[in-house]
């Protein structure tokens, strides 16, 4: 009898795992429930359907509904899993049109519930829906496009103000609000003040150190105003560009164990759920092992998302894969800079008790003499005396970013900063200068 | 008394020496001897100069001789050295314009001769000053500024793909001919058919397996006409982008070994003349240690000779520096690609007699969906069976060169395809697609 599996989630970790899986066991039996209309779509790409740098809703789905159908998964949009009964292995789905539940068994379980947003505990908040999801989005864009031009982002984060620079591109006059001190909390601050510099210079209003008392809406629910410790801000629409937290309540309920630091789902190097024979769980709702602090983080990017994915789907289909850890190596594009981390801040690398040294340096992203060369700041942090690389941040102008896979490529092999500075990396005028902006911030730091 | 350090060559790696010694060491007494006028320029500039991105030759010098002086660094210009006589511990050196040798006394010496173009054995070639030097480039822009709409590339390899680029971007009809059956022959044939592609969509007429039988000159020793087996060719300018061989005649002259594979200087780990004591030598005039093939190679490229440069002069002021050796890594803008190569092609492996498997994988730039999104091609080596890597091949669209850097890396720190693909790399819609092109690749090899 062929086994059948269910996958909780059509996210891209979800719907990763079932269409592996069944290319590799095509008599693998595939249910997969997803409470939205959505299938395997680009969460990452929202903030550019708001800008409109991306026209089309669909443009962002990588693989419907019909298309894995068409692969031959039973895909159940619409659809929520609302109990795990693991000693029975069967869930319990609510169409969401009819109300109706059925039990639905199964042999092997993915868990693929992803992260949901967490409003501020502001009056008002929780009245407006985060942007994480395609509706939310096209009920965002089809509202920014109808009426109004003040935007209030709450949340200076790398979404809010990716969601900032694409308002300001819809012709909104955006303000951006946040408790931190700096924007970008994932950098530390002196390099975040570069991103605040850019997002100022493309015309983001932002306000740090401000406390939101209150989001003020009319009868009809819309937004009018954003209350603040520092006065009142005009807010024809409001953004919460805030974090979001792992969707562990139903596996948790199933008697699922939840990582104490992370607040997610605990797997092993096989994304097997741990005690569970035969459950799964990937993406934004599980830990991974970070490789430089060598314990469990919840870091939730599309690229762990997908690779996880992946990895569970190759094992569910008796496969031997491992998921060897992540450094929460991400990127943005913000106004006219690219940002990019990777391992540990030099604050991350204090908190975790690390004996570290940063250094900051400066360059450009072409030679000095080729039109388009604009700013690069490289920050490195490694073990004090010598020690491995710890992490890397880099600010820069178009092409400056992707420069972190270097360093990411650097921390995966435990490097040095003193190996590291004399890596062979490619230089031609219009694409670097001699001294490679990477290579010169090695330098600085080599053997300190 | 202080000691005196004689430097021979003016370029990078010359120049770099003589900077970081004497900021290490501001009692040595430096003096530097040029050929040519200018010292410290950027060659990889010149094509650029000729198609008008670079306005000005003295944007190319990144330091000029009397900012060298203002350092403390005697630099004597127009001056040739003609001999040295290591057991003296002196050299001739000979004024351009009088003519008149001085015997110059040194404690220490660096050889940075650099290399020189080979024209090819053809008649009327040796005429044809090959466009190298700052002084060649600048006659070279004001005869094709003056006169003719027709000029010939002999040589399809990356610089006279970047002359012919620039060259159309003159309003030339530019002719590119080869004697071999590929363009860019430092690429497998399979991506360097990609960038003949764009050559030929950029307006540049390839000719390959074409021999050149002479090159035809009018009284006043202009090109007029390039005879070739495949017929006549107009031709109001000659451009020779063939390629370079390291001067080592007058460090030959000396005594001094020239390795047998490579005709360049042989040299220790600290660019010491092994045998000569206080004799170094860097830049493109010596052998490098392939780290790959573990065995000499001669591989002219700037980054190497700021980095040897550098390394020397640190060990000429008392320090104890090494070059841990190089992969060839090295990048061109070809016409709309950027075109990247690091390690060892699948050729020169089979060359190198390793038993290896390669791979070539399309991707795209950025998301499927992001405006500017374009593709990417790459190529991975590795020793069968899941062995390390031995070199990649990019060719792409803006940005895609640079990821070479991750392959660089990744061969540098003695990976395999399947520690690779797992490498936590950064993603964002316009950055990069969520499977980052570079991991597609390493997956698709991994366990070969």
């Amino acid at each position: 009898m062929p086994q059948r599996l269910a996958v909780i989630g059509g996210n891209p970790a979800g719907m990763s795992a079932a269409s592996v899986a069944k290319r590799r066991d095509p008599d693998l039996e595939i249910v997969a429930f997803e409470r939205g209309p959505y299938t395997s779509y680009a969460a990452c790409g929202i903030p550019y359907l708001i800008g409109g740098d991306i026209k089309e809703v669909d443009d962002l789905v990588a693989r419907s509904p019909d298309e894995h159908r068409r692969n031959g998964i039973d895909v159940r949009t619409r659809t929520e899993v609302v109990a795990i009964d693991l000693a029975a292995r069967t869930l319990t789905a609510r169409d969401e049109h009819t109300r109706e539940e059925t039990t639905e068994p199964f042999d092997q379980l993915l868990i693929a519930t992803g992260a949901h947003a967490t409003p501020p505990p502001i009056p008002g908040a929780e009245a407006t829906e985060p942007a994480r999801t395609l509706d939310a989005a096209e009920k965002l864009r089809a509202e920014v496009v109808r009426h109004g031009d003040h935007a209030v982002v709450i949340g200076a984060g790398y979404i809010g103000l990716e969601m900032a620079e694409n308002l300001v591109q819809r012709g909104m006059q955006v303000t951006m609000v946040d408790r931190a001190p700096q924007v970008m909390g994932t950098l530390d601050p002196d390099m975040a003040e570069h991103v605040q510099d850019a997002a100022e210079g493309h015309g983001v209003k932002v306000l740090l150190n401000v406390d939101i008392t209150e989001i003020v809406r009319d009868d009809a629910g819309r937004p009018t105003l954003v209350r603040t410790s520092e006065g009142d801000l005009q807010a024809d629409h409001v953004v919460i560009g805030t974090g979001a937290r792992p969707d562990v309540e139903l596996a948790s309920a199933a008697g699922l164990t939840v990582g104490e630091t992370t607040g997610a789902l605990v797997v092993d190097d096989h994304l097997r759920v741990p005690g569970h024979d035969g459950v799964f769980a990937a993406g934004d709702c599980v830990e991974s092992h970070h490789r430089i602090l060598d314990a469990p983080v919840n870091i939730q990017l599309g690229t762990h998302a997908n690779q996880q994915g992946r990895i569970a789907g190759l094992n569910i289909a008796g496969g031997d894969a491992r998921f060897p850890g992540v450094l929460g190596t991400a990127i943005s594009r913000i106004c006219r800079y690219e940002v990019a981390r990777t391992g540990l801040t030099e604050r991350e690398a204090a908190e975790a008790g690390i004996d570290a040294v940063a250094i900051t340096t400066k360059a450009r992203t072409r030679a000095e003499y080729y039109p388009g060369a604009g700013p690069i700041w490289v920050k490195l942090v490694a073990e004090r005396g010598g020690g491995r690389l710890l992490g890397g941040q880099i600010v820069g102008t178009e092409t400056a970013g992707k420069r972190i896979d270097t360093i990411a490529t650097a921390l995966w092999a435990g490097m040095t900063a003193d190996d590291l500075q004399f890596v062979d990396l490619a230089y031609a005028p219009p694409v670097s200068p001699v001294r490679d902006p990477v290579l010169v911030a090695a330098r600085a730091l080599a053997g300190r």
